[in-house]
């Protein structure tokens, strides 16, 4: 598979956004529930990026890539499409950066995704998922605005950004003078894991890093597998909004094929479950797409007794009524 | 009003305890909303401290505490009283030290507290709330297992102990630039905010420290206007089951006189929008003794408007049914 002319972000290009975000977005804390250690036989980390600025880490990369904009730039602003995570980590960096953003959202992202990217102040376009061409909208808008696109994940600047979450472990696990034999982080398009995995595996070379992703859209774990990109049908629903994406991205797989030790896969089920644990355990609003990570490793994906590990979760942007069904069930 | 013969904590003790709890307790970090913030028209961070280890401050004073118990004592273990997040502060620091502990706790606490509380060790006795005497019925086992009595609140090493709660708020504040106007504690019996005004007081003294309570149980609030300790009906219910504490104690209300600048009283109604609100802006989980700060905060009872407050949320072991029911409300 041929690259196109792209440079590859580098660890360096993620200790360069850990600068430029230091003050910036929150240095999320690592987390640990002891009974669920005794129930796991293991020790279990996580990685709380709920805590971060606009409830995911979105807002990482989003920064990293507008703080560079030049002034002329800023001025025509940025657009970017986005089910709601990502909508909110753009708008929330475009206003600090103090640009206009549009964000182009599918009409049926959760309301209160909708409502905080315009909080945040995007001007928010709404389309069909099922119709309409989200790329040909953006495309026009773009054109018409004059404006930057900011991608969800396939950007050097944008995987960087994300990667200091990785980073963030690495030193954070230094400093409590322990040695994860793996991390694991959800996927969409891969831009976390492709960032933190740069950083994980420069620092920790030791401890694996796995792909977590929900039924129907395991593109990575297949492609990871295949050794080349592979597409999934994408017209399944999910409750896990943030991960719809069909296929990896080109810059995040040719990153993600040489970093990562493989993918696991999690029902709906099974992350309804890690939904409540976190409720009750880390005390922890997560999403569904947020929550595959703790998903994998409750339902025995990967044997955790006598290990340590740490799981990222993603994002908290949870709609309240399918959280209070989620802890209901559960209680 | 004489206080008993025992040293009052001081600010010492209070960096005594941090080093103590140094790699035991999690630092909970400081968290912002800008959207919250936009509302507010002012700054406010919150404290997340049902991040803490058991899901509550209450691992703080408890480790200090128990920590300290010489080997003799320590093979005959510890008892405490409590509904359920000194309880479970307890019965995770006896189990870190390595002794037994025993919990007596109302058999209408929240059955997640009394199960957590099992899940950490203890051996739980349960007794009627309205029928039972819990001084009695502590006191008898006490003498019976020879152990030693960790009071919830009334105590110089749990007083330290919950004051690193106020000690890194200062602290955080400092490395991010930020000179607060006012901080917002809830108030039980006093231990979490007479600790933590030692520290506040000492490290940022243009700091107000403020005593937040729920409706009914006010006994702080009241207390500092007459200028003595005033005890309140306690058969009244409450969601806030953490704060159901009939009158100051004696030591924190010594501390509490002469460091806060005053008590705010919420409503239910109020604690329940806050808990929802800590949902939507925070992601976090707070129980209802732990939202009673924010509620303050949200029902305008300080002026926030052009000004930089901090809120502790103290805990977050909230029952699911009604965590869902609040959300749900809101939504």
């Amino acid at each position: 598979m041929a690259l196109s002319n792209v440079p590859l972000p580098t660890f360096d290009d993620v200790l360069d956004a850990a600068k430029r975000l230091s003050g910036r977005a929150a240095v999320t804390p690592l987390l640990n529930a002891p009974l669920l250690d005794a129930e796991l036989g293991g020790t279990l980390y996580i990685k709380p990026e709920p805590l971060q600025k606009t409830g995911s880490f979105k807002f990482r990369g989003a920064y990293n890539r507008i703080s560079r904009l030049s002034a002329q730039e800023r001025r025509a602003g940025v657009i970017a499409y986005s089910s709601g995570n990502h909508a909110q980590g753009v708008a929330a960096a475009a206003r600090e950066v103090g640009c206009p953003a549009t964000v182009v959202m599918p009409k049926d992202a959760p309301p209160l995704k909708i409502a905080r990217t315009k909080a945040f102040g995007a001007e928010v376009v709404l389309y069909d998922r099922y119709k309409d061409s989200r790329e040909k909208i953006t495309e026009e808008l773009q054109r018409e605005k004059n404006c930057v696109l900011v991608k969800p994940f396939d950007d050097r600047f944008v995987i960087a950004g994300q990667g200091t979450v990785g980073n963030e472990i690495a030193d954070q696990c230094a400093a409590l003078g322990v040695a994860p034999d793996a991390v694991f982080v959800p996927v969409g398009g891969g831009g976390l894991i492709a960032g933190s995995a740069l950083a994980l595996r420069h620092k920790m070379p030791k401890t694996d890093v796995f792909a977590c992703e929900p039924e129907n859209y395991d593109d990575t774990a297949r492609s990871l597998v295949a050794g080349e990109r592979v597409t999934v049908d994408a017209s399944k629903p999910s409750i896990c909004d943030a991960l719809m994406s069909p296929s990896p991205g080109e810059i995040t797989f040719a990153l993600n094929r040489r970093l990562l030790a493989g993918g696991f896969v999690v029902t709906e089920a099974e992350v309804r479950r890690a939904m409540a644990a976190a409720f009750v355990q880390f005390k922890l609003v997560v999403e569904p797409g947020g929550a595959v990570g703790l998903a994998a490793i409750l339902a025995g994906r990967y044997a955790l007794r006598g290990k340590t590990a740490v799981v990222v979760c993603s994002g908290g942007n949870a709609d309240p009524k399918l959280f209070a069904d989620i802890i209901r069930e559960a209680a």
